[in-house]
């Protein structure tokens, strides 16, 4: 039982499915995730003040509040709901001293939550208890929203309910204070950081409650009537049902819509369904990094114009590669479509899995796709190297709490079939409306492209259909099982799903066979930022080239040659073990510019003959995990 | 006497020399700059609160504190220094009106004065009288700056003495509170916004106190020791004399050397004379746009990487292009080097003069190089639209100050002779150590290449050199004198001075032709943000695109065909009268790309035959006058 469970009336075509993932790329950076980066996530929380704070509201401890901002507490549910999804399915031999930790915590909030279920530390502890004064800055139901996420994660994966108490507490307290004009209650108003309201969606699904779901409705329906200011930057610019671009600072854009999909699947709303489709559209066709990373300004955050997708300036927040992907599913389960899970493949191998060191000890709040020979890093949380922990410690956390939970993202069922959206070694187990089936899957993928499914469990009599989701990235593919065998040319895809119908026994094998010949991608031209440019992909992977493996020179002046051959060797010593691509290159004599660099346009080139440079590319997900240098995804060809 | 006057011990190449603007295309910009943009001061000086300010510290007004920052009080000093400047040589009839409301004014911040000489009312109103306790923000000795600044400019222009006393009270006041450990004084610190050590130069040299020039230096060199915290932002990472790169704030960065520059003039410092050279080439080669704009973040309205020059997202902030002029013509008065005046001509014209409109009453803070069709303003301050007034409205008055004063810019001598650094219609006066020389000169420039000069001053037995300044930009010019002519393969020219050494009489004519013939410029590979672009140059003029000039389809798509014509016309009914260049372009066929813009780099292009559109550029600095659209300098070959 993972995030985001549709409920029983939910008009979504597909239910997520169960995956138990044994092996391979996922499993080693969830091994990470689950031995390194989550439990060191107290120390941190403690050192940085986040559970002081709580201590001190609850009257266990003197002391002042400490943190940067108002939403620290959040740092704390985040984590609750990591090392909840951590939990699941585990053995108290496996995890105890973990589920101890959760435990405390858990505890802790209990005990600093105020009597009538409010609780946040900076206000309580900074602005003298005063509520809901500032909800364009204050973040307090977006805490509360994390709350209640990491309480329905504890719930959902141990059983327990003393955190699912404290949230439904606070989301009657939020429901008895917050409502519409007539409503009687006294705030008409919506937090500044979406947030709450996919959490009160998950709070429906898990108690029933549908006040929980109305009261998300009433939430994503009153951003956009000024009630924050009508800053596009909170979403309050226009209403979202009429909106027609993703705009706005990203996450809060990102979690909003999530809600929406949330709400568009438990109600049924098509004008809802058509505005997440819409926006998702858009974003993707015009404000997505090749990466999948969302978000083109470093001042607020925020989507610029369509088409502006700077390389150094990239901003990729983590979060936002975490929001979209959260987003994304909601929209896999609710319209059956394939592209949602391309892009979340795309994200997650690439613009997500960069925001965490390969040693599951450092990250990035901030994901460019360039950094210059001469760089010079503003250090802090927008810092172009990898960083112990911020001042704005929301990314670290948000990336625990995915790959603890990245399990329930991977495939989904429906009462035809099963479909496996991402591909793990595993085992896959879908519901036919009530009838199990189960397949596992051996795969080295990203590295190599075979798949190797075993039907292991399946009605003895009944078709049934097993839908594999050909990548958007993929034109050269096979496919065997017992009786036949695809290509590309004559494999029955209809929109993005290879579907195999049949009835299926168990031992019945089925291999695909994904060609990862590495590729060099070009960008539509209205993307300015990267005219001249082609990027290396492999698979599922963008990769870059790194300045530590390009001595002598740096990469200012790299230029590839489109012509050459691209080679793909796996190192197994490498980062981690990665394949690399190799392909030629050169580096572009320097002109004389003088003073001024900017010269007539038929100024002849220099004589000098360019230096050949054998270019090696790494995966962008694996950089600045040797040293500190110049990176670049996009590759001048001239 | 206008600003910068180096004193009688300085070390420059050249003295200012005084130019009288009688016509022309700065005589215009100027006139609209006395008759609407000054004259508009007071009234949204009012509307804004900063005069009241100063009425409520006066004690003669009741009411809070109105701004957003620390800093409005210098909104009023550049305001006065502005119109100290449109005073100077003025009859009261012509001008009685604004010598009126220049001594209410200064009335004003004379009675606001405390009684020991500090005046901030900012501090004073808000935080209790509290001094220099925020000095990394507070703008204290910034405001104190321009304070002294404008009574520099109130005195020379106008004679009179009731703000330079205000001035001395400050500036005697700040020496009494701040100098190295061991003066004895309370306080070893330097303001977080350098600003106040070019005008203590200033008011050094108005009054011969050097207790003054001893001052500045001291600031100047108590950066980069950590005061500030060390930021880069506050020029506080690395002591001035070991910095090898511009960085931080932008206007900060200027500021701190052009008093670098009156320093190393006024004390012969040779490290510092160094140090400057070597920052403003640093600056020149990798981190100047086009338009002579400087600042490629919007974050931290400061300097990017080498090469990092973007186009939507220039920063490029109105009063980095004034400090910049203001620092490169100290670099040019102490060094006689024409490259600073080169850049000071394309900024002038460009980066600029783009930041006022042409009715002088609406302004750009920030200067992009491109707006997308699409393109969602954010308002406010760094709004792409031309805006009436701003909540950080330090730009408004800054341009007002400098078109004031421009004339002190453009021509300078010394013992041997007169140097023409930019063209002007008027009459030029310089001084060979006690003999008065004087030129006139007529021009259309920009729009029309030739400049006539006319000597009418001159010793009668002593030859001195008549010193044109052939800008870098130029390839191809002639010039004729009495008994001789030139072209570029034969001029006496070094180091872009046009050298014309004789004895001259009253009524020689000399006569430079420029060749304006129309130009595409290309940048140095390095400058990721317009690889595969040009640009299309006039003289000393960048062009544009504009929207409104190309109906139908917007620019996103247009392409300009490098080997076509280009061709200039002269339309006086366009923006006030400019000269116009039109390209031979076409607009690219839209490849369908679905929800992904990223496509393999070896896909056909769609069979679509391109849609041919005469492209129509113009002046760079005229943008934004006729409607809100999109725009963009840099236009992409294919």
């Amino acid at each position: 039982m993972g995030p985001v469970r549709p409920g029983p009336d939910a008009k979504a075509a597909f239910a997520p499915a169960a995956v138990e993932v044994r092996g391979g790329f996922w499993s080693t950076r969830r091994r990470v995730n689950g031995r390194t980066s989550i439990p060191q996530g107290p120390e941190l929380l403690e050192s940085a003040g986040n559970l002081n704070n709580l201590r001190v509201v609850a009257g266990l401890a003197q002391g002042e509040f400490q943190g940067a901002y108002p939403f620290v507490d959040s740092d704390v549910y985040k984590w609750l709901e990591a090392a909840s999804w951590q939990l699941a399915g585990r053995t108290p031999e496996e995890d105890g001293p973990l589920a101890a930790e959760v435990e405390r915590i858990v505890s802790l909030v209990a005990v600093a939550q105020q009597p009538d279920g409010y609780l946040n530390t900076w206000f309580q502890l900074l602005k003298g208890g005063e509520r809901y004064q500032d909800l364009r800055w204050g973040h307090e139901l977006y805490c509360a929203g994390h709350l209640i996420q990491a309480a329905v994660a504890h719930h959902r994966a141990t059983g327990r309910r003393e955190l699912l108490d404290v949230a439904v507490k606070f989301a009657d307290h939020i429901d008895s204070v917050f409502g519409p004009p007539g409503s009687g209650k006294p705030i008409d108003g919506v937090d500044g950081h979406p947030e709450v309201e996919t959490a009160l969606v998950e709070l429906y699904r898990e108690t029933g409650e549908r006040r929980y779901l109305d009261l998300a409705g009433y939430f994503v329906d009153r951003f956009g009537h000024g009630l924050l200011g009508g800053e596009a930057y909170c979403q309050d610019r226009v209403p979202l049902r009429e909106a027609t671009d993703v705009e706005g600072h990203a996450v809060r854009q990102l979690y909003l819509l999530a809600a929406a999909t949330d709400l568009a699947t438990e109600n049924g709303d098509a004008e809802l369904r058509a505005v997440t489709e819409r926006l998702w559209a858009a974003m993707t066709a015009a404000k997505t990094h090749l990466t999948g990373g969302l978000g083109a300004h470093h001042d607020e955050e925020d989507f610029g114009d369509p088409y502006e997708l700077p390389n150094e300036r990239a901003y990729c927040e983590t979060c936002a590669a975490i929001a979209s992907i959260q987003w994304s599913w909601r929209m896999a389960l609710l319209t059956g479509d394939t592209r949602y899970s391309d892009l979340i493949e795309r994200t997650l191998f690439n613009g997500f899995l960069a925001g965490v060191s390969l040693d599951g000890e450092r990250w990035l709040y901030v994901n460019p796709l360039q950094v210059r020979d001469g760089h010079t890093d503003p250090g802090g949380d927008q810092s172009a190297r990898r960083t112990r922990w911020f001042r704005c410690a929301c990314c670290p956390p948000n990336v625990m709490r995915l790959l603890a939970s990245l399990e329930h993202y991977l495939a989904s069922s429906d009462g035809s079939g099963l479909q496996i959206h991402q591909y793990v070694t595993g085992r896959y187990t879908g519901d036919l409306g009530g009838t199990p089936v189960a397949v596992s899957a051996e795969t080295d993928y990203p590295w190599q492209g075979t798949i190797a499914f075993t039907v292991e469990e399946t009605p003895a009599d009944r078709p049934w259909t097993f839908s594999l989701r050909i990548p958007q990235w993929c034109g050269t593919y096979r496919v065997r099982c017992a009786d036949t065998a695809y290509d590309e040319t004559d494999a029955p895809v209809t929109d993005g799903w290879l579907r195999l119908e049949r009835t299926w026994s168990p031992g019945d094998r089925v291999v695909l066979e994904l060609s990862l010949a590495p590729r060099l991608t070009a960008a539509d031209p209205r993307v300015d930022a990267v005219r001249g440019c082609v990027a290396i992909e492999r698979g599922p992977l963008v990769y870059c080239l790194e300045g530590v493996d390009h001595p002598g020179g740096g990469l200012d002046d790299i230029v590839l040659d489109p012509g050459g051959p691209l080679a793909d060797e796996h190192r197994p010593d490498l980062l981690g073990g990665v394949t690399t691509v190799t392909a030629s290159g050169h580096r572009r004599p320097r002109t004389e510019t003088g003073w001024w660099p900017y010269a007539p346009a038929d100024a002849q080139a220099p004589a000098t003959e360019p230096a050949p440079v054998e270019l090696t590319a790494v995966p962008y997900y694996a950089w600045a995990n040797r040293q500190d240098g110049s990176m670049r995804v996009w590759l001048p060809t001239h």
